[in-house]
């Protein structure tokens, strides 16, 4: 590896460990701010490598590759949240400025310590447990009822590590493969909503507007910014929580708070992520701010800049790869039909269902908004055609 | 050389002679349209190579250089417009697509060209002659008055190349220096103003807003979009002039045409330029699309996006070097004063007077921006320190 080249002045270098489309979208800020990137990449065409010099080919479940990779930074942050503990603890006692730390981080990588740690600051939560037998899960169910939802406590994404089971038998292979799950309730919620948060080394923390994101099949399709007809008093709560969440597990970064709403006009925290999030892709086009350099700032340690949102209505819209191995033909027919279309791609390769990108939109008319982004990510998906 | 790496997915490589922050500037957008860059860079360390995965390097002046560089690229286009014509032609003959062509690229490179044609066009300019004798310009200065304005045909930017004569005495120099001089009128216009248009070799064309820009000693300082208390009528033909010059010159991509307004309400043209344009970096923050985005668009032949300005006004303000060599470590103050700033540093060493950067602010109330943003670039100059 040779070090990363950057610009005189006095400019750091932030390392990112993975090179997925989160570390890919820092770089327009980290060009702005004269920042330097450099990206520990799981191959030479990750969608970060693409696009920054600076892309050493590693892996993060290797001490050796992440250690020598930080050496050549002046802060080290995440594309991901499944770096081991143990490498996280190296690269501290090696001195190096990690931001999430481990203990922080801890939290987002293991749902058991997170749902234990809420409970524990009494942040309203779905009722859960922790379970490895069918009968623990059956017990479970006689007291909150079927269906129970079960999760594995690491390493699940996207939908991906949930299963929603109606019966003991829809759990047993689940439960057999052993290693623990948490189990929750099946919360009837109205709703899911978001609140994306900073926080500085120093401790300065910064909130954006609560948004609504709409989930299909477990995948974050749609974002609204900000959520409608939120009651205010419930937007006061939810930016409370995520703010004291974020302090008292010393977060630094951008972390997101997921949360249902509830049909009684509450609401439960459903899931922590701490690095930038999708919920949070409407930020690029749609905020002073984007949590992009929101994260660069934070991980730095510099001042937040302003979490407003630029327009009364932001929509996002996820892109999931569908039909089309070439994207780019694409860009003729959406850019005449919609020329105030923000696109976002991430230079993946295409494959079905596969989050390949985004779109932003902005605006006065909710509806047409929402329309706007929907149609872009059909087109782009290749469910409609015209 | 190796090829550009570039994303799956049929993306184009867009390649930029020149390296830099005009080129710098396209990183962005390009990331955020899946389009891979590459740059034909001055050194390892010019602006935009520190941000662009593929950067080779080499001369503009060698044609060898540049064939080979755009043998990788599906289109090439320009940081700036020193490329000689004969290397342009060498370009075209052998098949790439260049963007903006020789032929429009003239009228950029040579002001008698461009003085020629818009008089041809009967597009209003300053009274003009091509002179190379004593004897010619006091003939000029006899019929339009001394100060006159004496200009070197090409090469010229930042106030370079421009004399500013009051005798015959002061002309002397430039004169005696042959190779032949445009002299102009001085003219005594109320302010500068600038027209940004886009055009895609398709004839598509979109021109943002009319902006206002502050010169001080030669160098554009501050832009003010839209410009204030515009009438209306000459803000139409403005727009008008600046798509017809583009139309008729076949200009590709953006061009920027600089404006004298003139004392009696109405205007001459002063300068063009075929590329982004210092009095276009507003658009980075204040426009749904911004200059660099719209270049991007605009030279691959795609549909262009939207040039509207997004708040009542934009307010731009070039950084120039001045006492710090370390710029970094001002981040902190002017971060924290100003949460909504919007920073552009280029990467570039520190020099008294060189552009190192610019910074936006947006909003409703035009004399807080504007001392907003004079505070932001002063206080990086080293000329304010709180």
């Amino acid at each position: 590896m040779t070090a990363p080249r950057h610009a005189p002045g006095g400019f750091p270098v932030v390392g990112i460990i993975g090179g997925g489309q989160l570390a890919r979208m820092c770089a327009p800020p980290a060009v702005n701010l004269g920042l330097t990137l450099s990206v520990l990449a799981e191959g030479p065409d990750a969608a970060a490598a693409l696009v920054t010099p600076s892309a050493p080919v590693g892996s993060y479940l290797d001490v050796d590759d992440v250690v020598r990779f930080a050496r050549d930074c002046d802060v080290v942050t995440f594309d991901h949240e499944h770096v081991p503990q143990e490498i996280l603890q190296r690269l501290v006692e090696a001195g190096v400025e990690v931001h999430p730390g481990p203990e922080a981080l801890r939290h987002a990588q293991d749902k058991l310590v997170m749902r234990k740690r809420l409970s524990d600051m009494g942040i309203p939560v779905p009722a859960w447990a922790a379970v490895s037998s069918l009968e623990e899960v059956s017990a479970f169910a006689d007291e909150h009822g079927w269906p129970v939802v079960l999760k594995t406590p690491t390493g699940g994404y996207d939908g991906k590590g949930v299963l929603v089971a109606s019966s003991p038998d829809e759990a047993r292979e689940w439960v057999e493969r052993g290693g623990g799950l948490l189990i929750e309730e099946a919360v009837p919620f109205v709703r899911e909503l978001a609140v994306l948060v900073a926080r500085s080394p120093s401790g300065q923390a910064a909130v954006w507007p609560v948004v609504e994101t709409v989930q299909t099949d477990g995948i974050c399709t749609e974002v609204l910014a900000p959520a409608p007809d939120l009651p205010e008093e419930l937007a006061t709560a939810l930016v409370e929580r995520a703010l004291r969440i974020a302090g008292e597990l010393g977060v630094t970064g951008v972390m997101a708070v997921e949360v249902f709403q509830t049909r009684d006009g509450g609401y439960l925290v459903n899931e922590l992520a701490m690095r930038p999030h999708n919920s949070g892709h409407w930020t690029m086009d749609g905020s002073v701010t984007s949590q992009f350099e929101q994260h660069l700032r934070a991980v730095l340690d510099l001042p937040l800049g302003d979490t407003r949102a630029r327009n009364r209505w932001t929509v996002m819209g996820n892109v999931l790869g569908g039909q089309y191995r070439e994207l780019y033909p694409a860009y003729r027919h959406l850019m005449a039909r919609d020329p105030g279309l923000k696109v976002h791609l991430y230079g993946k390769g295409v494959r079905p269902g596969r989050k390949i990108g985004h779109v932003n939109v902005f605006g006065d008319d909710l509806d047409a908004l929402r329309e706007r982004a929907r149609h872009a990510a059909d087109y782009l998906q290749g469910t409609v055609t015209e």
